[in-house]
């Protein structure tokens, strides 16, 4: 047992200096200098016990981890530098100091990862479940933002990297493409995405943005191993988890050229549809993946 | 029922136009203007139920409302001016879309009254209770901000109303003192606090970061009628609960200069212990207020 002071004052000892920082944390905000000629991104995320994670399974650190680099993805996904942030956690009433402190130390060393520090935050406990939530401010510098809305017809549908069966682990420990999100923005694609909610939910996002529709072409899309072994286990195709799964937390993007080391699974169309094109032919690709609903 | 999709759709459909959103959001980050001769503050707190709330008796608004006052009181206390937010909710599974939406409009509301707009945010369901998390950025506008360091012996200790018995009401109706604290920070504080904990627990706090010691005059603390009702329930006296009933979000500072409107309440000494002087004497002004142990 401790109280919110020690484990306030045991956090505020570990804040990294930063060249922004002007009132570290501590007050009752944060003060930053930001630069003007770069645009502020501001984000936030929260990971739930039962839903992001589970605290029966999961270490304190790795939750603390995830809970970080799901911000970062966001970063990456707009080709911006993270810059600072904000670390939330609600945490059940008796779980310890050494608990929290954990948790805390997975956050820190996901943000270490790219060198910006933790501003502040706020500390509660109550009779609930564990929550973790981080609000994260990215920066531009001389990288062009992308978003979702600029993908054209005809632009090719690249993603970073294989997909599907996150939920063997790479869901807890992936690593954000912060960098090669950088990369990639300054090649100039037309629209990117983080893929967290699967393929098929993620890219009807790029292209109901951008007034446009996609043709997937089903033997591109790269396969992750972890999709094979899911669906030995589970009866559906590695291609259904690749398409449909969680998580992967690669990138996926549009870009009127080609783009080396990248997977390129389809084209963008005037024809407002998302389709599948197979050995069966073409019909729609609907969203599978899991969605909230309340 | 219903999806995220159509709250998170209801919710961009919303959004106020600000000269700072350059990427409004629904992208996976929001992008701001940020002008660079202002500095940036930034924040976060999360209203836990029944920690914060009590979701069987307080309405969805009200507690969207609690969620952004409680970030503006921050605003308040450094004197700077809330220009964004971002709302966070957990919910409960089969809370509903309608409840959902009353508690972005208590938030929502609470933002209108100081004309900025909420960027983005996270939505998710689980099977635990309510969380509201909302993140906010100030700037400084012209006005020097304030922090809790700056403390200096013989400085006067000022509130800004009456204290005590929170717990009747306010603690979920009350006004964020943004403009006050703008006219105050103007003024030349030496430092301002927002009396979130009650004040044997936020006096403290200047005097830790100031590193000096005060002396409270009983007879001098403006106390609530509500802290009087309270008093003739339990017991304790109507002192107590001003002294120690956190959630007034009143603004204590300290100042050289004498501060007409405000209650002055003691004195900034060089000891560093906080002093109690009442009809028995002086004594140590411990703090009884509620902290958060695990």
């Amino acid at each position: 047992m401790g109280s919110e002071g020690e484990l306030l004052a045991w956090i505020a000892r570990r804040q990294r200096s930063s060249e922004l920082v002007r009132v570290p944390g501590g007050d009752d905000l944060a003060g930053l200098a930001w630069p003007g000629k770069e645009l502020l991104f501001v984000g936030v995320d929260q990971v739930l016990d039962g839903v992001h994670f589970d605290s029966k399974i999961h270490s304190a650190s790795d939750i603390g981890r995830k809970a970080m680099n799901r911000n970062l993805s966001d970063c990456a996904a707009m080709g911006c530098l993270p810059a600072a942030a904000l670390a939330t956690v609600a945490l059940p009433n008796g779980i310890g100091v050494e608990y929290a402190k954990d948790l805390y130390l997975g956050i820190e060393r996901a943000a270490a990862q790219f060198d910006f520090p933790i501003v502040g935050g706020d500390t509660a406990s109550w009779d609930g479940r564990l929550v973790v939530t981080v609000s994260i401010f990215g920066r531009s510098g001389s990288v062009r933002h992308v978003t979702r809305s600029g993908a054209k017809v005809g632009d090719g549908i690249y993603v970073s990297g294989p997909l599907g069966g996150s939920l063997l682990g790479r869901h807890m420990t992936f690593h954000p493409r912060v960098a090669l999100g950088r990369e990639l923005a300054s090649g100039g694609p037309t629209a990117m995405i983080d893929l967290s909610d699967g393929l098929s939910r993620d890219l009807p996002r790029i292209c109901a943005a951008s007034e446009v529709g996609a043709i997937i072409e089903a033997a591109d899309v790269p396969i992750h191993p972890d999709a094979t072994v899911l669906a030995a286990r589970d009866g559906r195709s590695a291609l259904e988890h690749a398409l449909h799964d969680g998580e992967d937390y690669e990138l996926l993007l549009t870009s009127p050229v080609e783009r080396p080391g990248l997977h390129r699974i389809g084209v963008i169309t005037a024809d407002a549809r998302i389709l599948l094109h197979d050995g069966e032919g073409v019909q729609p690709l609907e969203p599978m993946a899991w969605e909230h609903s309340f």
